[in-house]
């Protein structure tokens, strides 16, 4: 009998498949990574099935790379290594609200939205966002954040407990329903952004927040990138809790103006949010206007109403959108670096430079708070040209943000992208993650070919 | 040629002592736990000395116990088993302070107030208060937090970059200058709370914060603990960003009169303080009196400026020192149970039920926001029926805590005191530990006695 049969036998035939179509949706996700084909899709539909896979695996030394919704940006759910793609989607229901907890338990494939549709029945959301409607298995693998973190903390920060299973089969119920916890070594924020390296999450428990009172939403305008990030310093230093705090190069409203016939000015512009009661928000806004207006901003311009805050933030989400498919043919290719906010404005001009200097075209934007940013180049992954430039710009971002004490992954994680500058960054530290993902892993199963160099 | 003589000869006669005082004070921290004497205190002045150090006793397997002050409250710097006590007050530089950057760089000798002095001069402060007057180091080693934490996070969400020596004098550098990352394990997350297990920390990357432009204290005095706690819950669930929201109860209020002459209604107390702007300080505060008053609050009174705030906060503030000084020949036995915030009353009122049914004086009171509350009960060490009434306290909150989800302790650490809970409260993720441990320790030189229990 072979090991497909076995599975088949174990599982159910309609959960394990070996379809074309099937295994070509999970040879792949949303990044200019080469595709592969695992051998075999299964659909497990709880926590018992994923032990009963990964013994399985364990005993016949099979890869298996844990796969959401394919939303990733670095290669993480292709199965570089062939094997079996671990699908959770059907593992996608919320467990448990308890809101006088501020917390839920969830199941790994419950997307973003789906959570926090339910959340807002209680008057709580779960308050990271990085864009993409990612599952929560996901967003803990690779510790994603993006544009509330400023404010609320990464994925790391939100995860109270974890159920996960090793390689081996054996299952950890790891963290508590506590707030916090100084019992024992931290295994959760060890597994939060291991990529699907040292075991399957298979149960989540979250943080939760109080959906705010009122929101307000701003957009300032500068006359150049080094202005547009002093005033995001000042308005940091001031100690003004913005909730959202995000920089939009020229180019990038330029091609928004163009794919939706906007006229925002065509200008590096911050786009903000603040989240509190009504009163301290008109006096936040009001101070922060005037820390940009001190920096040469020329234009600040805010909204409460949610209709107005929407189109006032137009062009921050119609960003990528109006790239990809405002560029046929052509596919993202986005850098991640994250640097000190020091380094930060050196950092933005860099990379709009190397763009100009190149014949790519691309954007330049970013999770300025957190001192991390995006250059979104369009490349046609087939022209060698294209992916030669787009490597060699994204190879001297990390070189620069790494001189400057940065990492190479603000939010996006290693994947297959980010091997390379792993001994750079981590020094002896990457010999201690290697003998921790032996010790965890020894067979080399789980998601082969991430994270680490073959030695 | 001893070992001792070995040592003197590495560093110099002035930092390798056996000299009986110095060895006493460094064989106790403030806790309850029997003391046990060093053989040798030895004081390092940097990295390098720490490196030989541990090198040294890898070679002779020599059990190594980091010191900073000694205000661990669950024996964490008693060298139980003899050896070296590594005292690092003489590594007490503020090595970087970078206000554009938010973060700071410390050596672990330096204290909680020094930092913030220096840090104050640039309109920044560290915003984790234990209480104590701990060093960076050992809150690092216990993510210690306190009564900040519901609204900045834990020590364990500060800390940037570690510089770790292990146990056979490797050096780690882990972590980076970046305000989040996605790249790698998180070490930094794994060594903060190891309790100095794992490894020496030398140098030590925090995050900082802005100072806020106003600052208001409240105090709400309410019928019994259950609307208190009720009063609490409804002001986070509105999404009041409290910074401070601490509960005491009668008996601590009546201690705290009694000993200092006031009069402050001997009744369950809410302390509470807000952190932002002026306009949205008031609406906040408003805002939490109502919903104070909605539960039953009787007394809801606030105040800004800074002196009043002391005043108002005395009774909190001098709770632990009107026991410890209002009751010769006693020493404080201190729980920290962290429960989620749905069994928090019952919690509490359990604690209170179970000092009465006891011969013990003592008071419960706690970070609520967070859920994490302490009995503190006056015990004499030397009296076995005060010690086996204290433990069987401790036990009892422990049991129903880990019952109720949550955790043995909240920010004091495992220490000696709370490994008999650990199998319990972490099932099969203990062996994953403790293969960490046997991972980065194989000779368990680095505080042996603590976290773990003996095979």
């Amino acid at each position: 009998m072979d090991w497909m049969t076995e599975l088949r036998n174990m599982l159910g035939e309609h959960r394990v498949t070996d379809n074309l179509t099937t295994r070509e949706q999970h040879s792949k996700d949303e990044s200019y990574h080469p595709p592969h084909l695992p051998d075999v899709v299964v659909f497990p539909e709880s926590r018992d099935e994923v032990i009963q896979v990964m013994k399985f695996a364990d005993r016949h030394q099979i890869p298996v790379t844990p796969f959401g919704v394919g939303s990733s940006l670095e290669g993480h759910v292709i199965p570089s290594k062939g094997g079996i793609s671990l699908d959770l989607q059907q593992m996608n229901r919320i467990l448990e609200i308890r809101p006088e907890d501020f917390q839920v338990r969830v199941q790994p494939g419950v997307t973003r939205t789906q959570l926090n549709q339910q959340l807002k029945k209680y008057g709580l959301f779960y308050p990271v966002d990085p864009g993409a409607d990612a599952t929560i298995g996901g967003m803990v693998a690779t510790n994603a954040s993006g544009t509330t973190s400023v404010r609320y903390g990464v994925t790391r920060d939100q995860v109270l407990e974890l159920e996960v299973v090793l390689a081996d089969g054996r299952v950890l119920q790891t963290g508590s329903g506590a707030a916090k916890s100084s019992s024992g070594y931290h295994l959760p924020g060890l597994f939060v952004g291991s990529e699907g390296t040292l075991g399957v999450f298979t149960e989540i428990r979250l943080k939760v927040c109080g959906i705010p009172e009122s929101i307000l939403s701003a957009r300032a305008v500068f006359p150049g990138i080094r202005p547009a990030v002093r005033a995001a310093q000042s308005i940091l230093s001031a100690g003004i809790p913005v909730a959202r705090l995000e920089l939009v190069d020229s180019r990038a409203i330029q091609q928004v103006n163009h794919y939706n016939h906007a006229e925002y000015p065509e200008q590096p512009t911050l786009f903000l949010e603040f989240h509190g009661n009504p009163a301290g928000l008109k006096q936040d806004a009001d101070f922060a206007g005037q820390l940009a207006e001190n920096e040469g901003c020329e234009d600040f311009h805010f909204e409460t109403n949610s209709l107005a805050r929407a189109q006032l933030w137009e062009a921050r989400h119609h960003l990528a959108y109006s790239f990809v498919h405002g560029t046929p043919g052509k596919q993202q290719m986005v850098t991640d670096v994250c640097v000190p906010l020091s380094a930060l404005a050196a950092s933005l001009e860099y990379a709009r430079q190397l763009i100009d200097a190149s014949h790519l075209d691309g954007a330049v934007f970013g999770h300025i708070g957190d001192g991390n940013f995006h250059a979104l180049l369009m490349i046609d992954p087939t022209d060698e040209a294209d992916v030669q430039a787009a490597n060699q710009i994204h190879h001297q971002l990390v070189e620069h943000a790494l001189a400057e004490g940065g990492t190479c992954t603000g939010e996006h994680g290693v994947g297959s992208g980010k091997i390379a500058y792993q001994r750079k960054e981590h020094g002896p530290a990457y010999d201690v993650m290697r003998e921790i993902k032996q010790l965890l892993d020894p067979k080399a199963i789980l998601n082969p070919g991430k994270m680490f160099d073959e030695k």
